[in-house]
């Protein structure tokens, strides 16, 4: 089996930073797939590096290496963890990054604070099922290794050593999966009146979808087909909202809201923006209920 | 051989979904060269798309799978469709994607309006030569397949069957190529004048360049080379342009037209945007002639 | 051993030309491993190319072939050369590209003049060392070759021939590595005062790290850790400076200067943009010396 090696960080790509991460893996294993999931992601914005990581892995093979690389605080006491789970392995800095991987919307995190914002402080999560941990922080103290780009020095090479067989345990003690990092995470809530969920926005995608924390299950099932909705931003009026399928079952202008392939159910519309429509942004939050206000 | 598949979207690179589709290929086919061929596409525009997958076909091996999703009827009725043509598979969405591959520049297309703007309403094309073609659109009824992205979901698994080397008369009927659905192209045309052109802008390169719907195959030779021509924008007073051969045989701030690398004639200068100079966009037209007014 | 192949060019990737190059590689050679150093140079800027290629060489395996076009004079009498070293393979037009490769810092380099400006004229070169070149021109007069994308026609096809172990010798004639063209470079030079070093930025990366031509070696050891250091840019007024070892040493609104990753020491913010604090951009000079200002 051809090993996969998946990279995510937050370098983008007029850099020649992942290049040199690829090339630090190809040294060691020339055999390796590597794909990039995302580098694009906004420096430092772990909660958005989590989520993609949670919402890719599933997509990819067994025995995949996943090395997410978000670090500002490379070079410093922080640990660097593998996580094995579900026949993949995810190395990353024990910053939060694995925080979804770990468990996913553990309940005990949402009363921890709003939708994953990168700036607050992670704490110490729950429960990880059974995902095994491991300590390889040993392995960023060679002489070789820049105290600035762990990525290239000390990431891939761990990356490539796991894609190749190496069996983690080999490489570093095991932790107690609940001693990794985690972000927080909101979950929807109840309100602000007794018919609606309070929701909040996960991420805006390229075409302007904006992604939320309603997770398809169970929240596809709860809108039924076609139903007319009222979604309220935080400071905004209401405005309708169709429960619909795919974007084009969509008339023209109208906001919908579809299950998404992300996970999460979806405000879109048929070609055009959602986010710009409603002035939404990652981390704000709006309400979704039935649509009483139109229907009067 | 090793298969290669070849990606085309509209998805950007900022979201996890190109590496999603590869996760999917990766799952079924690890041994794949995976090329990404464009992301970059601006959202819906399938003639920039079609252009992109017409011109780059023959660079790429025999048995090479393309699979183009620019898809704004994800998970509606539209067909899921594959086209054989000398010994590459395309895969996409039955919405004119293929339109180029299936018989460039048509005659019966030309009438039918400008530089294939992907708002118009593609139709059915012509003759299709010596392609096959299949309806795979049933692919797309499983219980795992999400209603917004087939491209993960549908083409991605497909297109590792297709590279893989299962036959595509096994993964659904064969349709008459002629069926498919075609974008509509500018053919040149004769005028204003009598010893005009009026030719159209197909895509604005990252340089600044202007590729034209002039075909090297027959416009490079009806211009003499060096000759001094004529380009007056549709809009825009005449502008002096050299017929050269390459960019840098062009003098500082002079407007040039080349035989382009991608079939096609284009306005060019040396280390400078033909674009910005001309003030051109794709879609606009133009029209070349000898150098009248410059003359005398 | 998989042959890889690295490709590094100002195309972007918003039009199909780095694809069509990564389909004439797969079409002579299937199996080559395709890494992309960057492709987001910006349109004609040899000087930063030149940097990437040297900073990253080191971070690929023995065998890699490097195939560099940014190439403003493509279809004319430039060279195209192979240059051989540390067993590696450096394909590229003779342009200054492969300046830094062939012998890195110069001292005859010193005092041509400032920081690399791509707009200047290269130069030929001084010692080039172990390596080997080889003039591979002849291989652009093919029928097939346009004059506008020798990277597609020219340079892919060579790197898979280079890549499958085509031996150099057997592709051109032997050149003296000392005649191909290199850029300038600008050394750190003594100044303003006794006790200060005048240095330039290289680069700006994408956390706003600014690349100084202050080389690690020996530059590093000259501020003691934790020292107290005063930046004056050319038009500015002294800024506080700490010589740190990761970003995250430093408190927040503080300027760091690290050791960086890419051969040089940067100056730097934890989790902030150095040069929009500084306002300094690439090309432009510094003074680095004691806090005396600060001290006082």
């Amino acid at each position: 089996m051809r090993p996969v090696i998946v990279l995510l960080t937050d370098f983008g790509v007029s850099d020649p930073y992942v290049a040199q991460m690829k090339g630090a893996v190809l040294s060691a294993l020339p055999e390796a797939a590597l794909v990039d999931l995302c580098h694009d992601i906004p420096p430092f914005e772990l909660a958005r590096a989590a989520f993609f990581l949670e919402a890719s892995r599933a997509h990819f093979p067994r025995g995949t290496v996943f090395t997410a690389v978000v670090d500002p605080g490379v070079g410093t006491a922080r640990r660097i963890v593998a996580l094995v789970r579900d026949g993949q392995t995810f190395v990353a800095p024990d910053n939060g990054l694995l925080g979804l991987v770990l468990a996913q919307h553990a309940p005990s995190d949402a009363a921890d604070g709003p939708e994953g914002d990168a700036t607050q402080q992670p704490e110490h999560g729950g429960n990880a099922g059974t995902t095994r941990a491991f300590d390889l922080s040993a392995h960023a103290a060679g002489a070789d290794v820049s105290a600035t780009f762990h990525g290239r020095d000390v990431f891939a090479p761990l990356a490539a050593r796991l894609a190749a067989g190496e069996d983690p345990a080999d490489l570093g003690p095991e932790l107690d999966p609940g001693e990794l990092l985690r972000l927080p995470w909101a979950e929807p809530e109840p309100g602000p009146s007794a018919d609606q969920v309070r929701a909040s926005v996960l991420h805006e995608d390229r075409f302007g979808n904006c992604l939320t924390n309603l997770s398809v299950v169970p929240w596809a099932q709860r809108f039924a087909p076609n139903a007319l909705l009222t979604l309220t931003p935080q400071l905004g009026a209401g405005l309708a909202l169709v429960r619909a399928r795919a974007y084009a079952d969509l008339a023209p202008g109208q906001l919908g809201l579809v299950a998404g392939s992300q996970g999460y159910l979806e405000l879109c519309m048929n070609q055009a923006s959602a986010a710009d429509e409603t002035g939404l942004a990652p981390g704000e939050t709006v309400a979704i209920g039935p649509a009483k206000d139109f229907q009067e």
